[in-house]
């Protein structure tokens, strides 16, 4: 991702981070990530109006992705002469990076018949998004394993909500409310993929390890698909699925139900054996949806705020590919490569900064 | 348009027949035609949070386009499985198709810090849309000049709102209302192209038919190309430019400001004139964006509103195209062809009944 090992960046990095580096191509040193966090703490209220909108879809029981459609496009609403200027484009990208956690865990309150809760300036995103979920600030643990999930799914290069929507939107010179806006109505598509899906769903309807064997037989043997397993790109192991099996792991050893972990676990070693058996030489692993979902399940998070979450982790690539597009004189190019840095080691905040000091004769 | 001359259907069809045609392939008789108004009718008023959008918009000065990308984004909030069943489809399709228009009519009376006007179930599309906007019901030239020009615009093909936006989001089973959305964010952009601009300014500027040569000329000799004149698709003279010509005439003999039409078409003489003196060969000819602008400012309309007004008229494009994508097994062609009926001839209703009663028997 933007040439550092996701499984680096992913696990170590906060989702800030990762943001800032998407936007600028370079991780930000202490100040420019303080003033950043900073930045998007003051953003993350929401207006009147918004909140309106989702207590208005929340009467109607609108999906999460609807209501999030509906909340995301009153962003920018204000005298403009047409097309944004490069200031206004970024304020509306840093409010909408802002503040589309704030609106799912607003909604979620919301669809439960609870008020929802304001932001804590004092918390990082992740953190944060699970506090407004559940009101209470959550254990280190699980703002780890949520910060490395939006990780790695806050960019995907190109496919149908980058390109075709935001991208596509921006090159007419539109803003880029109107693009991301695109992009959340191209998500919530069901063909669009990339959101975790039912993955897990196996897995609770097996229930008991003991009565996997059986179970997967009986699936394989009707040539039924198993959710979880291989991959459409990858044919080796989907470098995302380690960082987020150890993210799983940790977090259940922490604050998670380990008996699901435990099942998950033996079900995924079964699923893998028999595959092998029954489908040779197709060497077909455990993909990332199902460490995906053990992590998101892990983190206590309804199944229909799994493709919202996702939402909330992808409008920092979102963003990222607006900005890039509106700089003058891009053409599209559908096939579009990535030509940046590449094969970038992740280098922690303190040693970035202790080598940021060095250079410019700080003596710490 | 659908095999139908432009130039006769633009003329002679209400809007409704235009829409019913881009969504059905076939001209409406009585009974449908009168069934679609009726469902139409009933569909325009707002809700509750769209007037409330609007209001917030208006109060913080924003342009036209991004008050209806907001307004219309309150469209569809309903409780569904995630994917809109056929019935919801065409229920969102209707329903933007009805309310585009008293959502831009509502904006600009908020704007000018009036109350909106209800729709009127009595009146047509084109005329519920004047009447919207003035609070008094069109004459019957106002009404018929606004309905030739929603009928030239609402469908052109292929282009960014239409492919990219709306059809791609389609083509990940999104629903209507997220396709719709994306295509008027992407509308909005100044380099989408289509929406009426200021050809009509140097006109203004000229002011009185007597400066018109010089200030032409000055104009051509520092080497300033004349807006309203010449076209990048059509090298001979684009259909649509003759019916919006004689639409514009109509409509200043009946009921517009006679001096702006005579200044108007003595400024396009001298410029069609002079320019082929200053450019020999090039057959530069007025444009459909000359005389579409003598006909919105015609009608009064402010020119905040061309943009807008262009999709009232296009929503009914869009919606055909999505419809059109949603049919299973529909792959994109970036290059996609009309393949439709070709030189079908415009017949008018009461003679289409009279052929369909012929057909199934009625004797009137």
């Amino acid at each position: 991702m933007a040439g550092f090992p996701v499984e680096e960046l992913a696990a170590q990095a906060s989702f800030e981070e990762t943001a800032y580096l998407l936007w600028h191509d370079a991780l930000p040193d202490a100040r420019q990530l303080a003033g950043f966090r900073e930045e998007l703490a003051a953003l993350r209220p929401l207006s009147r109006i918004t909140t309106d909108i989702l207590r208005a879809a929340a009467t109607e029981r609108a999906p999460a992705m609807d209501a999030l459609r509906a909340a995301v496009g009153t962003s920018g609403l204000r005298a403009t002469g047409g097309v944004s200027t490069a200031d206004e484009f970024y304020d509306d990208a840093l409010a909408l990076l802002a503040r589309f956690l704030t609106i799912v865990a607003s909604y979620r309150r919301l669809l439960d018949g609870e008020e929802p809760v304001a932001p804590d300036p004092t918390l990082g995103h992740a953190a944060n998004y699970l506090y407004m979920l559940d009101g209470e600030p959550p254990g280190v643990g699980a703002a780890r394993a949520l910060e490395t999930y939006l990780n790695t799914v806050a960019d995907h290069g190109m496919n149908a909500s980058t390109f075709f929507a935001a991208r596509v939107i921006v090159s007419t010179r539109s803003d880029v409310v109107s693009a991301v806006v695109g992009a959340v109505g191209a998500l919530k598509g069901p063909l669009h993929g990339g959101a975790p899906g039912p993955a897990l769903d196996m897995v609770f309807e097996i229930g008991a390890a003991e009565r996997a064997e059986n179970y997967l037989r009986e699936k394989l043997e009707r040539g039924v698909r198993l959710m979880g397993f291989g991959h459409r790109v990858y044919k080796v192991r989907d470098p995302r699925a380690e960082v987020l099996a150890q993210a799983a792991e940790r977090l259940y050893e922490t604050e998670g139900d380990d008996a699901l972990y435990e099942l998950a676990r033996r079900v995924e070693k079964k699923s893998v054996e028999l595959l092998a058996e029954y489908k040779p030489g197709r060497n077909l692993q455990t993909n990332v949806e199902f460490y995906t979902t053990l992590l998101l399940h892990g983190l206590r998070l309804p199944s229909n705020l799994f493709t919202p979450t996702f939402a909330v982790g992808r409008v920092a690539g979102w963003t990222a590919h607006c900005m890039e597009q509106r700089a003058p004189d891009r053409l599209i190019h559908p096939q579009s490569a990535y030509t940046g840095a590449r094969t970038r080691p992740w280098v922690p905040l303190e040693e970035r900064q202790r080598r940021r000091n060095q250079q410019i004769g700080v003596v710490t």
